[in-house]
């Protein structure tokens, strides 16, 4: 027989199970922070019709995207959680409660150039949360709240949430008639890490910003100190722009809820510096860092936009929304080894049966799935060791064997396969449950 | 602004927050079934070279694929999720441990004529025992033991595993010489019920089958009774061929053991006539009917075959699986107001601030939160009313409204929504995480 070789497409991820057990446990915990929040579930289709999907899209993305035809149909995967989520409010405008709290996890797709760490086909976890005409700056608050706890069930202490607002950025251009050089400007002074201060102020000077636009801008770029002083400081700028004004009320109100929210010191940090693109937010942006592994970039961004769903709809829907890269993610917190979830196994329990009526351990493992105990039970005829490597490959933190002599006594060892105590238990599923779950 | 109209390709299911989540529930419950029985997790890509995903296939279901060119590379997008699993396997082979038990709960693409209840982009939920050169007949018992409790935990009681044998109407065709003319055999004894006895012994005749054998197979599809009889009526037709003597051992074991995984006889019988398609399955065939809504057909079907990744691997691979088309029962049990499943609402419980400093509400949501407690809580300043009728458009059970007198007295009101009785609690977390968990 011609034989395929059997491989998949780069860029893709496919994990072997003890990988995959942990990849789904992060899932699992971001979809329940989420749930704790109140955000409700959506699970729009992957496969869109081209003409709504890239209503919006334009330039580098369009690029990337998977688009075909299937008979007469244009049809396109999903590039992002977002757009999907503009269209379903747009066309469920009638039907949808605002706030519109929901959250979304699922597949997206992009056509880059397959290399380490970077994915075509990649898990996005998005909360937005829509208002209908208006929805209060609180909202920029609660939204670090559900990071926060994330990275906290995740396992992670030590990280920081980096929040600014557009608005100071876009007032601050303004102010000095800069507005429509923003591009430039935050190109160049986004590299001030890189090339140093002296290098900055020669590419302003060379893109015709005048002297005390420079000054000005490398007085607010050099702002530092803790959130509050900067707040202070931005106060103290004295910048007469009513976009700068309003974004500054709107960053202190956001401390100072994110702080109601219970957020501590040590994990949010005003960042005047994040800006988050340049087209598609207009107020707060957030970006999320582990303070020992910066260079893995923003695990958690976002921001507020003004309105989610202006190609679909004639109604203004201002919107907060934060995302998490699960792919890339996983990928680089494996690669790390700074997967910190326990559960390791499917299975809490195995039974390996020993005799040739197999009815007494089919009978326990059905009782203990009763008790909630997921409960293999293996069926094949092996040898004993056989067996035994099995549960040790798998993981499976348990084992129970069942032979002639147990059915006589009416008792069974557990064995820890960590530790490899045995413990003599009567054979009776709520005792072992019991056990188990304790 | 030009706008584009928003809506959703025909054949892809996007629900409105509260179906989809008695859909996800539905879907929770059968991956919790599915770990219950220790099947591992796996995450295939949707997106797959063309060149492996069509390996094998041909005909009816090629046409039906979504397969493009992004680039140089040639493109699909995966039909089901049983090639992607042969794939997995033959890649790993030497990374997994068999029996390899693993569930995949995904999306799959079919290409095919929108019609009501008819899905291009659809979840199919499957588990696979995977042997390595052999998989004992006992693992055959265990899906239906599976089926069962995915069936009990989605709340219905009267439906019934039909299981048979494939081997057994292949050994019936190959005693009468008559193997080659199988498939139109099996096509004309299939339209028994809509066109009765006389009708199918006519078509039997225009295919030029014996008399003597006409007489064999109406003998063969006649019979009846209990699933103990049907076997007892099998073994007295002295069909002298091994490849029905096999079967029927096979069937007799597989009830055996189904029984001593302690399914009721109402749940399962022995159901001689079902097939499962003509070429991949080799042995046990299940499908799975609700006893008052025949007309839903299949909602779970599966079964053995002999070798599971031959168009990648040279190793035998025999296997058996079920899989569940989700999407479509779902769409079927809404429409026909069959699901069953209680919670209707993310959030716990709705916290309603009616004052200018958030802090008591936000501190207590977020220690309800602590307390596992799904707690949402109205961040945007409208009427009393208004945030009333958002509890009550998105049926959260409980609601906390939190105002000055509450602060002064410490004490809340926990409204229950769909009784209207209110309880007076002290204004701690703990005290009403507690009322609200019991």
């Amino acid at each position: 027989m011609n034989r395929t070789e059997p491989r998949t497409l780069a860029g893709t991820m496919e994990l072997l199970p003890n990988e995959q057990i942990l990849m789904n446990q992060m899932k699992q915990i971001i979809e329940n922070t989420y749930q704790k929040f109140g955000f409700l579930p959506l699970d729009t289709p992957i496969l869109e019709l081209s003409e709504v999907l890239l209503a919006k899209a334009g330039g580098e993305t369009e690029k990337q995207i998977y688009r075909f035809s299937k008979g007469d149909t244009d049809l396109s995967l999903r590039f992002d959680l977002t757009v999907p989520l503009a269209k379903y409010v747009a066309k469920n405008y009638g039907n949808l409660s605002f706030p519109f709290r929901r959250y979304q996890i699922g597949k997206v797709y992009r056509g880059e150039k397959p290399q380490k760490g970077r994915f075509r086909e990649f898990y996005q976890c998005d909360i937005d949360i829509i208002g209908d005409g208006e929805l209060d700056i609180i909202n920029d608050a609660e939204l670090p709240s559900v990071i926060y706890t994330i990275m906290k069930e995740l396992g992670f202490d030590k990280f920081s949430i980096h929040i600014n607002n557009r608005k100071i950025l876009n007032g601050l251009f303004e102010s000095m008639n800069q507005k429509e050089n923003s591009t430039d400007i935050l190109r160049i002074i986004d590299k001030i890490d890189k090339i140093g201060k002296e290098a900055v102020i020669t590419e302003l000077e060379k893109i015709k910003i005048e002297k005390n636009n420079i000054e000005r801008i490398m007085q607010f770029i050099e702002i530092d100190g803790t959130s509050d002083e900067k707040l202070e400081k931005l106060e103290n700028l004295n910048i007469e722009n009513q976009t700068f004004k309003i974004g500054l009320k709107e960053l202190k109100d956001v401390i100072k809820y994110v702080r109601m929210f219970g957020i501590p010191e040590n994990n949010f940090t005003v960042d005047l510096t994040i800006a988050r693109g340049l087209d598609y937010y207009t107020g707060t942006v957030y970006e999320t860092f582990l303070d020992e592994y910066k260079e893995l970039g923003s695990v958690c961004s976002g921001g507020r936009y003004e309105n989610l769903a202006e190609y679909y709809i004639d109604k203004k829907l201002p919107g907060v929304g934060i995302s998490i890269g699960l792919t890339r993610l996983f990928y680089k917190l494996n690669e790390l080894e700074l997967i910190k979830t326990e559960k390791k196994s499917i299975s809490d329990v195995l039974i390996i049966p020993m005799l040739e009526d197999l009815s007494v351990p089919i009978k326990l493992a059905t009782q203990l799935r009763q008790e909630k105990i997921n409960t293999e039970i293996y069926l094949n005829d092996k040898k004993l060791k056989a067996k035994f490597k099995y549960a040790d490959k798998l993981q499976i933190p348990y084992v129970i064997v069942i032979g002639e002599d147990e059915i006589k006594t009416n008792t069974v060892n557990l064995k820890d396969m960590k530790t490899g105590k045995e413990r003599n238990l009567e054979l009776n599923s709520a005792e072992i449950a019991k056990v188990l779950k304790s």
